[in-house]
């Protein structure tokens, strides 16, 4: 851990969206992350650089994956880590987001990680508390660090992103992760498509710089990397989708699909996955995948963000009184 | 955090109630609370006083900020926290308080903190098991935490306790919190009002040494502090409270009512605030507001209670086999 | 704790069920949690054999004392803890078990503690992560570390299991517990019997090395040890019981129908207990209990278990990436 101190000061003190970083911002994320790979796959993970600092876990959503994953980052960066998760909380009784998190300010934190459904939340908080906070998901705005993670996983697998064309497929329209991939995808150089029913594309999705498709033979045509995203269950019947199995016909991802793209190309998925809706269950468990990676280097890419908000060269003092 | 051990003994094992100490008692721990703020103004707020140390958080009832605080007051001491929340165990089986006592008891914990509906629940408690016991808030009986949280936001502001006129006003009828300040205010010579509708006082309040008043207007004048309490949700409306818009005009603090007090008086509110019930966002988010400080120090406090009872000198070998 | 090294190496990773285990191998898991049970009695009740270490309990069913007790085995082991209770996560969203676990090995726990309502579910997980497993109960199958901790407290009390007659009482149909004792007390030589109406017995109990009694009174006959079984709520009405109040006549231990057994026979109950259904309250306090020891020896097992799976002599870089 010792020659991490010769990176570069992160110039952020919040990490509320990709379209805040630059590509240098971002390099720097995942090279830190790239050794914090290291950490967990040793018998001993855990460091002491964030030693007696105070994470807290303010999930307004339960989230099994990004939850553990933060929660586990802290601890083996030796931090002293809280959840909150809301349903068990005073939120009940009617506090507001900003009475919740100023309180949670007043007890100290040096980071807040936030959770919730409305675009603009983690923002919103950043403005009011003392310490840093990281967007763990905000509606269907941003979700950094998962993009983070993407970016990690296929520059490990390729060694780089540029000029790479990746394939965004499924709800486009509601996903904050697609959202997210396609802004760092584009900072790094990447050609990006998406791939969606036009019931599942976004307004605007035009000027987003992505080249729209709307079937999964065209749009996954030579591609290097097929990021599926995952179809929300109460999105399954009605306005969106005529049904789950159409939409399984039509754009979930199966050995015959996937044929479109190159031989060797990257299948990713954020999870949780339905399988049988947005992926094959064969493709899921098959050698393309690295859906596995995507959530180890979950932990490496939270461990690096918190490690570089957290740079003791920016706060020596810690928080001030 | 070695001078320390300089402070004189805790003379009791457990802290159930405001009315089990002496004023020296609550001298002692708020002078071990203004050491203990230090510590979590740092970068590393860890001291390893606790450390070793098995806190478990027993919580029947949902609390944001008291759980969080006492958890966040046990990690920073160094010790690990166990937090039981009531509606994921056992208890929906049907077992009794005692039983559920008796088993985490047989764990070895060296401080339960408990949280119950019922008062005289942490009492009871303290018969039964081996370690010692911090009552978090027991039915409408006592919350020693807050009213040493508050006396310490007091003491902190305006230098001392004695002579300070301390209006606290509300729903006094089911307030553990009013009650524990009552008592703890008057243990160390403030001059202590209530202010309420005659429908939210409760019986024999002309015994607690206080003075009564039913308008805002008398109960404030010339108060050095005035103390808001929490209107409970299920009171707001019915044989308590003619409706929400009505308490908040003739008891809900606004800036002309808080006029009546001195120029400078401090504004204090345990939380969760109802925001336009018993106090206006204006005065909440206003200059004399110290409802932030309260939650700062209620970390503090907590930590030099917990340290006060697990105090190495009385038990130098731990808990009796 | 320097000693534990000399330990023989425990020849299995995972903990599953005590079926797997020879009697050599319980014999060491009980010598190492003699020497763990004083680490709990230390006021410093902390050891470094698992600093580093991640051990998460996944637990689709809600209970009390058997997370609880594996959480502080784990934090006095000096493992990084994390719990995932399902209710609050993404098998909300239909997430299967498999998956769920995969994606939490991929964030390169050591140990993954689960319990879960169908049985083989532990069995299952452990072919498909690359950490150790222990079954913390896996629908009626089994319940390994409750059986070694009845285990511990016997042997701790009497000085051995051999051929003292053991009694285990009640609904044995339905209980993992009853089934995980049966096989470890005769793999040490026990005599054990069953007792319980013949609604509440399995088929096939024939052939599991027990003598079957149907009423109390033959089958506590000169016991030495009466373990009763929880009897669960939902099969209190109906099928399997016509009453409560004619359960307890019948089969609930009370002061008359102890009196079949030895004098000084040990009484115990896996918690959380129905007194007045399984057992009388004056017999679940009085002095041939046993059920407090039982609890404490279970942080004790637990510690055991994870040290014995985790043994660094056997992967003494960590897991494999």
């Amino acid at each position: 851990m010792t020659e991490r101190a010769a990176f570069p000061l992160f110039p952020h003190r919040h990490l509320l969206g990709v379209k805040d970083l630059s590509p240098s911002d971002i390099e720097l994320l995942l090279d830190r992350a790239d050794e914090a790979v290291a950490i967990s796959r040793q018998s001993e993970k855990k460091t002491s650089t964030l030693r007696g600092r105070t994470q807290i876990n303010l999930f307004y959503e339960a989230s099994t994956r990004t939850q553990s994953s933060f929660e586990l980052a802290g601890k083996r960066l030796g931090a002293d880590v809280m959840n909150m998760s809301v349903s068990s909380s005073s939120v009940k009784k009617g506090e507001t987001l900003i009475d919740t998190a100023m309180t949670l300010n007043a007890m100290r934190p040096d980071i807040l990680i936030i959770r919730h459904a409305s675009a603009g939340a983690a923002a919103l908080l950043a403005q009011k508390v003392g310490c840093s906070v990281v967007n763990a998901g905000d509606g269907a705005h941003e979700h950094p660090t998962q993009a983070l993670l993407d970016a990690l996983t296929i520059r490990r697998a390729r060694g780089k992103i540029a000029r790479l064309t990746v394939a965004i497929c499924g709800d486009v329209r509601h996903s904050r992760v697609a959202r997210s991939n396609i802004l760092l995808l584009n900072a790094l150089g990447a050609r990006v498509r998406v791939v969606a029913p036009s019931t599942l594309l976004p307004a605007g999705i035009g000027e987003m710089g992505v080249e729209v498709f709307t079937t999964m033979k065209e749009g996954l045509a030579g591609a290097d990397v097929v990021m599926m995203l995952r179809l929300q269950r109460e999105r399954m019947e009605g306005a969106f989708v005529p049904s789950v199995r159409e939409y399984f016909r039509y754009f979930g991802l199966d050995a015959e699909k996937l044929k479109a793209a190159k031989d060797d190309a990257l299948v990713m998925h954020p999870g949780p996955m339905n399988r049988g809706v947005e992926i094959a269950s064969e493709i899921a468990d098959g050698p393309q995948s690295v859906i596995q990676e995507q959530v180890e280097m979950g932990v490496a890419v939270r461990m690096a963000v918190m490690e570089a908000l957290l740079d003791p060269r920016r706060n020596p003092e810690g928080q001030a009184a």
